[in-house]
Formats: structure tokens, C-alpha cells, sequence
């Protein structure tokens, strides 16, 4: 998977980023090389195990329990949606997330007495978008809700 | 563990519940007793695993992981803090909690956008109280600080 080409379709140049929600991603999974092994890999190489196209999709069985590469990317995900909602509110948005190992579960973010964001996740064996700009749309929406509630209620997120 | 005799210390009577909380926490145990089995049992002796005095405490190693017994136990007094708030507000209180298997981790109640109760969790294989009387005495602090959160935030908490 790690070495699968990305769908760039839609992308522009091979490297541009889309926006500031995926660029975020990158520097979460740049952050996690220790070792420095992906230095010299371009940031769509890093994201391609996050693209999963249609055809993917319905090729992926949802017998067994997800991979636990899919779990980390998962975690990766809401990590970025954290760092996100911290850059654009000032507060400290700590993620929860509890999966079973069928593929089912729950991620929770909160800001001191607020949830942020909550949301029930389902079949994440297919965890995946079908391109970076779906990638860069769908976690800068999550990114928005939870600002708009850490506006509607700032003094909870404060408390 | 689950054949200790329960520290009845303090607590007048063999078969007196000191308090509703407590009271929760039975109706929770013994609601998974699918097949009867603790049907002949008194409240004190499904309790007696959550009676932990100093002595025994002392003796607890804590270099391996924690037992899963444990980690249940631990789930079952969150949940029957989370009933006994669903009980005083109206409103269900979702737990979820995520342990490392080393034995700390975080439990995070939450009631519509609003966190009502949130606790870091240490050294969980010591997991215990005293006597019944410091089980609800505990029990029942952790229930009354979540109304008050509650009663505080209620317009969040039924967002």
C-alpha cells in the first residue's frame, strides 16, 4: 500500500499542496520519521496510503480486522484535525479514540469542557479519499464545524 | 480476588447499601450475570473485588500489566457514574475510556457537546477502595461534580 502511485487527478503539479489541512498531515507524518528515512520522499508518496480509489474501495474485504497500518492512519487523521483546531482557535484540542478491532468506534475531541468534534466511525477498513483534494475538503470540513462550536461556545473550551 | 471477603468496616449491617451509587454499581453487576449464576450471591460479595484494603494494596506489584479483571472493573464504576447522571439530569452520559495496557490511560463522560466529567487514570492495578463506605463516598463525589458541571453548562450539554 505504502508504495501505491497516488491519484493526483484534479492536483495540478505533483507536489502542490492543497491546502493548509493536508499540509498539516504532512508534517504529522514528517514528525514521525525518526530515522529519516523518508527524506527523501516526496509529500504525495507520504499521503498515498490515505488515497483509496473507488475501484480500491470494492476490492477491500471487510472479513477480517482492519490492518493496524489502517488504525495509525486513522490516528494520524484526527491527530491533524487536533493540530488543526489548535493553530486556528490558540486551545488545545486532545483527541480520544477507542476502536474495536472489528473496524467500528468513536473519536472524541475536546477542548477543556467542550466537545469539539465527536463523531462514530464505521467499516475504517476502507479508511481512505479518493484524492488529495477530497483528502484536503473533507478534513478541513471537520476542521470548520470544530471551530464554529469552539466559537459558539468559547467559555466552555475556556473552562 | 472475587472470593475475598468484603472490609465491612463502618458498615453496620452485612446486606446495607451505603448509598445509591453503590446501589448503581450492583444493579450494573448484576445485570451482566446472564446465566443466573450470582442469583444466590449478597451485594457485598459481588462488591468484594472492589474492596482493596492498604494491606493488600502494599502487596500489588505493579511491574506487570494490570489484570483485565481490573480494566473491567474499572469500566463498570465509570459506567455506573454514567447512569447515576443519567439518572439525576435526564440526559445520557456516554463514557469512553481508553487504558494503555501498562495501566494508565483516560476516561471522558460526555453529554451532548459538553465533557462532564474528565479524569487522567494512573497505576489502575491498584484499582480499589477501602471499604463499601469509601467505594460510594468516592462514587458519589465523582456523580455530584458532573451535576454541577451539568447544572453549569446544562444548554451545552443538550446542544
Amino acid at each position: 500500500m505504502a508504495t501505491a502511485a497516488v491519484n493526483m487527478e484534479g492536483t495540478g503539479a505533483a507536489d502542490a499542496m492543497p491546502g493548509p489541512f493536508v499540509a498539516t498531515l504532512v508534517r504529522l507524518i514528517r514528525a514521525q520519521d525518526s530515522y529519516g528515512a523518508w527524506e527523501g520522499k516526496a509529500d504525495t508518496e507520504l499521503l498515498a496510503p490515505f488515497i483509496v480509489t473507488k475501484e480500491q474501495r470494492r476490492q477491500m474485504p471487510m472479513m477480517a480486522d482492519p490492518d493496524p497500518d489502517v488504525l495509525a492512519r486513522l490516528e494520524l487523521f484526527y491527530n491533524a484535525i487536533s493540530l488543526s483546531l489548535e493553530r486556528e482557535t490558540g486551545h488545545v484540542a486532545s483527541p480520544m479514540m477507542k476502536m474495536h478491532h472489528e473496524g467500528f468506534g468513536r473519536v472524541v475531541l475536546t477542548m477543556g469542557k467542550l466537545v469539539v468534534l465527536s463523531k462514530h466511525l464505521r467499516d475504517v477498513h476502507r479508511f481512505g479519499f479518493e484524492n488529495i483534494i477530497k483528502l484536503e475538503a473533507e478534513g478541513q470540513k471537520l476542521v470548520d464545524a470544530g471551530v464554529d462550536t469552539y466559537k459558539t461556545y468559547q467559555h466552555v473550551a475556556e473552562a
